[in-house]
């Protein structure tokens, strides 16, 4: 296993490799490269991390595995920075957990040290976002994507493996540009249509004030909880895969229009019951 | 209180309010009218209702309260079913808990009973559905809406309003036609969305199987939780207040459309980034 990791960026996912890394008794060491090193004290004093340093004093030497877990624009800057850096090892890994992968592993292939490079995105977000958020466990039983590219060593790619399964995760391999496509429907789509709900109440909020609340389930709860989440980094994800999730919104859009149509056309409930029970189904399958 | 309460339809609503009496140890009967009364051997030797007796063979007289707990059509027919027994008593009060709440006002008003009817709808649904998803916590710090009409008595509504509350129910009272247009955005756009995002990735389902929830994580499985409820109750939900849910929906529409056009008009992230930040703000107020 990597016996020296750095990450950057120490938000939910990247503390949440940290900590689960301590509770399975990593033996290496652990550091974190920050823009703000002052905010990591509570990092540092649990032993989460062994060190702290900031970006700018970054140095790559000696370090196994680096891992960004920036917002993709960031991390797509990073990566190369990263990639041309010379004291970046000849066997070290570089690793992300974004949420689009086309445009990482594009930028990576235009570098010539791309096969240091093995996109990853672990299926393990949260509304909660911050080093706060980060849990020892959250991979267990996570589902993790890695996209292989065409300049990536079958080795690199299993040893990336190891390192997700060793925090309990469930890893499965996708190109990255299906990858994008697929989740684009399964978490980009999602997250608008969470984010749409709340819109669409947004001039009964203005009216009605904190009595709307009386008026809420723990249906609507559940279906916007994820609206809650942090509006850059959804912002970078919808920009860096906006043809796949226009495409999806596009299809939605045709969705919802022929519910409302077979809701005007009579009003009969037989109409709209194959909707709902469709739904369902896909719904029991997963 | 009520010395002897009838419930017709003893499903996860019917349910729970049974079970909640008993856990406040009301000292009245509980009677349940069912189709099929074999069902019910489990709640009446949990002694969570008295007796059991078929719906054609339902009599009224000496039942202080009625309850309602079927899909709404249904409700609606049984309603006036109810008025028109001369078996209900003079002050004796029926209740309903459907999500849709002027059609059965309406049926109600068009009776000469109808100060006997007292609308109510619970903010306490779920995806799982039926007696055996009952909870006798259910209705605890749940928003209860009583929407009374032109022929309801003060001390009527209150009398309703007190058998919540000593549920454990938060009561507020609004028109019937403001309550549906409100919970139209509230309750019935979410599980048009919910069920949306399912049909969405209908056609991956299809092409890649199982493997597809390796792509999923907490936030999809949020979004579309009660895609699971019952599709008989939607559909009849979606037929009783098709007008101001295709009016929720076509907004819906309009905000999706919007948010396509900022993401094709340059990518920039910040273009989008309002879009998330409104949602979250409004997420945060409730």
């Amino acid at each position: 296993m990597f016996s020296r990791i750095a990450v950057f960026g120490l938000g939910l996912l990247g503390g949440s490799i940290c900590r689960g890394l301590r509770s399975i008794s990593h033996q290496g060491e652990i550091i974190a490269f920050a823009r703000d090193p002052g905010k990591l004290g509570d990092a540092l004093r649990g032993r989460v991390i062994d060190r702290v340093i900031s970006m700018e004093a970054a140095r790559l030497d000696g370090i196994d595995l680096l891992i960004i877990c920036t917002p993709v624009f960031h991390s797509i800057e990073l990566l190369n920075t990263i990639l041309n850096d010379s004291g970046l090892g000849a066997t070290s890994l570089v690793i992300d957990v974004g949420s689009v992968k086309s445009p990482i592993v594009e930028a990576a292939l235009a570098n010539p040290r791309a096969d240091r490079f093995v996109g990853c995105h672990p299926m393990a977000g949260s509304e909660r976002t911050g080093y706060g958020a980060s849990r020892h466990d959250l991979y267990n039983q996570a589902p993790v994507i890695i996209t292989p590219h065409a300049r990536n060593a079958r080795g690199d790619i299993e040893k990336v493996a190891g390192f997700w399964r060793s925090l309990g995760a469930v890893v499965v391999e996708a190109e990255a540009s299906f990858h994008d496509s697929v989740v684009a429907r399964t978490s980009h789509l999602p997250h608008l249509l969470a984010c749409s709900a709340m819109h669409a109440i947004g001039g009964l909020a203005e009216s009605m004030g904190p009595g709307l609340t009386n008026f809420m389930g723990n249906g609507f709860r559940d279906v916007t909880r994820i609206a809650a989440g942090s509006p850059e980094m959804w912002a970078d994800i919808f920009a860096a895969n906006g043809t796949n999730i226009a495409a999806a919104a596009r299809d939605t859009i045709k969705i919802i229009e022929d519910v409302i149509a077979r809701i005007e056309a009579n009003g009969d409930p037989r109409m709209i019951a194959d909707f709902f029970d469709r739904a369902r189904e896909l719904r029991k399958g997963i």
